[in-house]
C-alpha cells in the first residue's frame, strides 16, 4: 500500500506510457484514478463497457473503444484493466524515502547495508547481511544471518526471515510472512518416535515476487526452496521444502504446495488447492477452488476435484453428483422390472 | 483472555443479571465459575442436563429446570449456556488497567492517545494514530499511519494493523492477526506478466469483532472491505480485498472469503470453506465444513459440498457416493440381463 | 536449523550411534552429511537404492546392503534414511550458546530465567515465567504471565504465547507461533447476538513438540488444551479449544482440529484435513489429503473423503465418480430399452 503523491501528469504522458489512442486535450493534468463512480476534477477512471449516455464526472477515461458521447478526454486502448493498473501504479509512483535505520534497530555483525534504505523500529537483523539499496524493512521484522535482500524490495511488519535466505528485487512481504522455517521431514523409528530430519538447506526468493499476508516458505533440507520471478501468493499460502514455484505462479488464499513439488510457469491455483509432496505440475496449468492434486499434472491442464481430474469431467461428475439419490432410485426401478420380466 | 479477580457477588445480583428464577439463599456470594465436576466453595457450575442424584460440590447452579433433589441453590433459567456465559463474564469482570505507553513504545506524530490504555512494549505506532480510552495493545504490534481504534478494544502482542484502518469499540483482534494488507489483485500482460493493481482502499472494523490468531482482513483497491458489528473469526481466516462481512457472521478456523463477495447477517460457516470471489450470500447461510461457495446464496440456504448443493441433497448424495463401486456393478449387471432378454 | 560446527567424527563412531555394519577405514574422519551428488570429501552421504556403477565423490556412504562395486567406506543399516537422520543430527550438535538477555528485552516481576538460556533482542516476558536451562528465544517473541518453558527449548522469532501457558522440553516453535489464544466459542441470544464464553483454561505442550510456522493452539474454556509428547505441525495448523492431541501425531500443513476433539497416538493426517468439534480420533489413524472428519475413528482406521469413509472405499468410489456422466447414459439406455420391452 503506496501513499498518494501530490505529482500530476499529463494525459498525453499516460496516453504514452500505456500506448493508447488519445482523444481529447492532450495537456489536461491528471493526479489520481479513482473509481468511476467517484472520481471527480482531476482524476481518470476506467470502463470495461462503456454504456449509452452517462453522467461523467472523471476528468479522463480509460476505454477499450472510443465513445464519442463521453464528453472527456479519452484513453483508447485494447486491455483496459492491464492500462488501469499500469496508469495507477504510475500516478502513484514516488521517490523512495530513505529513513535510514531507526535508533532501535539491532543488527549483527559484518553486514552491508546500503545507507538508501527505511529500516523501522524494532527490526531485528543478523551477522553479515546484505541489503541493497531502497529496500524497506517494516517494523519488528527479525532478519537472519547471512540474508541478502535486493534492491526495492518492501519488508512488511512482523516478517520473520530465518538464516540464510536470499530475497530478490522488487519483492513485496506482506505482514507475518515466515521465510526458511524448517521443513515437515521426519523419519519415524520402531515404536513410532520421530527423528527430525535436518534442514540446512536455503530459500531462494527471486524477484517481483509478491508474498501474501502469513505466508510462509520453508527452508530446503538439503538444496533449494525456490520461489521464482515474478510469482504472486495470496494470504496463508504454504510452500513445503524443497518445493519449486515456477515463473509467474498465481497461488490464491490457502494454497499448500507439498515438499519437493514444483509448478511450471504461469500456474493459476484458486483457494484453498492442495498439492502433495513430489509432485510435478507441468506450465500453465490451471486449478479450481480445494482442487488436490496428487499426481503430476501436464503443460496446460485445467484440474479441479479432490483428487483432481479434469475440469470439465469434474464439472459433469458434480452435476450428476447431486442427482445421484434419483439415480440410486432408478437403478431398483430397473432391477425390479427386470424381476417381473423374468417372472413373465 | 482475562485475569480472575477477586471480587464477589451475591447469588441474587446474579439472578437478576440474568433473569432467572432463584431457589435458595440470595444472599450466597459467588466468586468464580467452574465446571460441574470441577466447582468447590463459592463457586458457581452449571448442568445443561441435570441427571439424578448427582453429587454436587459446588456452590449454587444454573439449570433449566428446578431440581429438588439437588441440595444447593439454584438459578432457573431457558438457556443455560447463555446465562452461564453471561455470569462467568461478569464475574471475570475488572476494572481497565491503564498502563499509559511502555517507554520503549514508538509514536509517530499528530497522533491523539487517551491516557487511559495500555500499550506494551515494543509497539511500533504511526503518526496521525486515534486511540480510544481503554484501549490494550499487547507487545510488539504495529499500528500504519492514520488509524483509529475505538474504546475497550484489546489487541494481542505480535498484530499488525497497516494504513487508514478503522477499528470499532470492544474488539478483540488475536496474537498474528494482520489487518489491511494488499489484496489478491493483478493485471496479466500479453506474456504473462502480472502487474499489480494498486490497493489504496481501506479496512473498516466494526464494534464488538473478535478474529482469531494470524486472521487476515485484506485492504480494498479502492473503496472498503468491512468486518461489520458482531463478527466473530476463529483462527487463520481470510477475508479478500472489498469483501463485506456481515453482522454477526460466525466464521470457524481457516475459512477463506473471496475478494469483492459480500456474506449478510447471522452467516455460520463451519471450518475450511471457501467462498469464490464476487459472490453475493445473503442472511443466516449455513455452511457446513469444507464447503466451496461458487455462486450466491438465498437468505436462509443450508448448503454443503464443492461445489455447494442444498445440505440435505449433499447428504444424501454423499450416502450414495459411497455406495458407487455397488452401483456400477448393478448397473453392469443389469446391461447383462438385457443383453440375455435381446438374446432369447 | 542449526548453524553448521566444525567437529569432525570418525565413521567407527558414526556407525555405532546407528548399529551400522562398517565396511571400509573406521577411522576416517567425517565433518558434515551431503546429497548424493553434491557430497565430496569429509562428507557423508546415504543411497536408498544403490544402483550399479556410479560416481561416487562422497567420502563415505549409508547404505542398505553392502555394495562391493562402490569404492567408499559403508554404512550398511536397516533403515537408510532413519540412520541419514540421526547421524546428521550428530554431525550438527553443537554446545549451547548461552547469550543470556539482550539489554532490550523487557521482563516482568519474579521471573526465574535461568542464566544458560538466550533471550534474543525485543522479546517481551510477563511475570512469574519461569524458563529453564538452554531455553533459546528468538527475536521480538512475546511470553505472557505465569508460562513455563523447559530445557533445550528452541522458540523462533515473533512467536506469542499467552498467559499460563506451559512447554515442554525439547520443544520447537517456529516463527508465528500462537500459543493460548481464546478458543472459538459463543452463545447466541435470542437476536443473533454471539456473546462470549470466557476461555480462562490452559494449554499444555509436552516434550519433544514441534510445530511449524504460523501455527496456533488455542487456550481451553476451562480445562485443559493439550499436545502431548513427540507431536509435529507442519505451517499453519489449527489446534481448538480443549483438543488434546495425542502422542507423537503428525499433522501436515493447515490440518483443523475442532475444539474438544481428541486424537489417540501416531495419528498422521495429510494437508488440509480438517476434524470437526467434540470428535473422539483412536490411536493410529490415517487421513488422506482433505478429509472431513465428521465422527468418532476406531484406532488404525485409514480414512479419506468428506465426509470421511474408510480410505480403500473412498479410491474406489472416487474412480466411479469420474464416471458419473457415463454411467447416467448408461442408466438412461436401460430405461430405453425396458420401455421398448414394454411395448412389445
Amino acid at each position: 500500500m503506496e501513499e498518494f503523491t501530490d505529482k500530476t501528469y499529463t494525459i498525453k504522458e499516460l496516453a504514452q506510457l500505456v500506448g493508447a489512442d488519445l482523444y481529447g486535450d492532450p495537456d489536461l493534468e491528471i493526479s489520481a484514478m479513482a473509481p468511476f463512480e467517484a472520481a471527480g476534477a482531476g482524476e481518470i477512471a476506467f470502463l470495461v463497457r462503456p454504456g449509452e449516455a452517462m453522467a461523467v464526472n472523471a476528468a479522463a477515461l480509460i476505454v477499450p473503444v472510443y465513445c464519442k458521447d463521453l464528453p472527456v478526454p479519452q484513453l483508447v486502448v485494447e486491455n483496459v484493466t492491464y492500462a488501469a493498473a499500469v496508469i495507477h501504479n504510475h500516478l502513484l509512483r514516488r521517490r523512495f524515502l530513505a529513513r535510514g535505520l531507526h535508533p532501535s534497530v539491532v543488527c549483527g555483525d559484518d553486514c552491508h547495508i546500503n545507507p538508501e534504505v527505511s529500516i523501522a523500529a524494532g527490526v531485528v537483523v543478523g551477522a553479515r547481511v546484505k541489503i541493497a539499496p531502497r529496500v524497506s524493512i517494516g517494523a519488528n521484522c527479525v532478519i537472519g544471518d547471512d540474508c541478502e535482500i535486493d534492491v526495492d524490495t518492501v519488508i512488511y511488519p512482523n516478517v520473520t526471515v530465518y538464516d540464510r535466505v536470499t530475497i530478490g528485487a522488487r519483492v513485496i512481504l506482506h505482514a507475518g510472512v515466515v521465510l526458511g522455517a524448517d521443513g515437515f521431514g521426519f523419519v519415524t523409528d520402531a515404536v513410532g518416535n520421530h527423528v527430525k530430519r535436518p534442514h540446512v538447506g536455503r530459500v531462494i526468493i527471486g524477484d517481483e515476487v509478491e508474498l501474501g499476508a502469513n505466508s510462509a516458505v520453508d527452508r530446503a533440507n538439503l538444496g533449494v526452496t525456490r520461489v521464482r520471478n515474478g510469482v504472486k501468493t495470496d494470504n496463508f499460502v504454504h510452500v513445503g521444502h524443497n518445493a519449486d514455484i515456477g515463473e509467474n505462479c498465481l497461488l490464491v488464499a490457502q494454497v499448500a504446495i507439498g515438499g519437493s513439488s514444483s509448478l511450471g510457469r504461469n500456474c493459476v491455483f484458486a483457494g484453498q488447492v492442495g498439492v502433495k509432496d513430489h509432485v510435478k505440475v507441468g506450465d500453465r496449468v490451471m486449478a479450481g477452488g480445494k482442487t488436490g492434486i496428487h499426481r503430476d499434472q501436464a503443460d496446460g491442464a485445467m484440474v479441479s476435484g479432490m483428487p483432481a481430474i479434469p475440469h470439465r469431467q469434474w464439472i459433469k461428475a458434480k452435476k450428476v453428483f447431486a442427482t445421484l439419490p434419483e439415480m440410486a432410485r432408478k437403478i431398483r426401478e430397473l432391477e425390479k422390472r427386470i424381476k417381473e420380466f423374468d417372472k413373465n
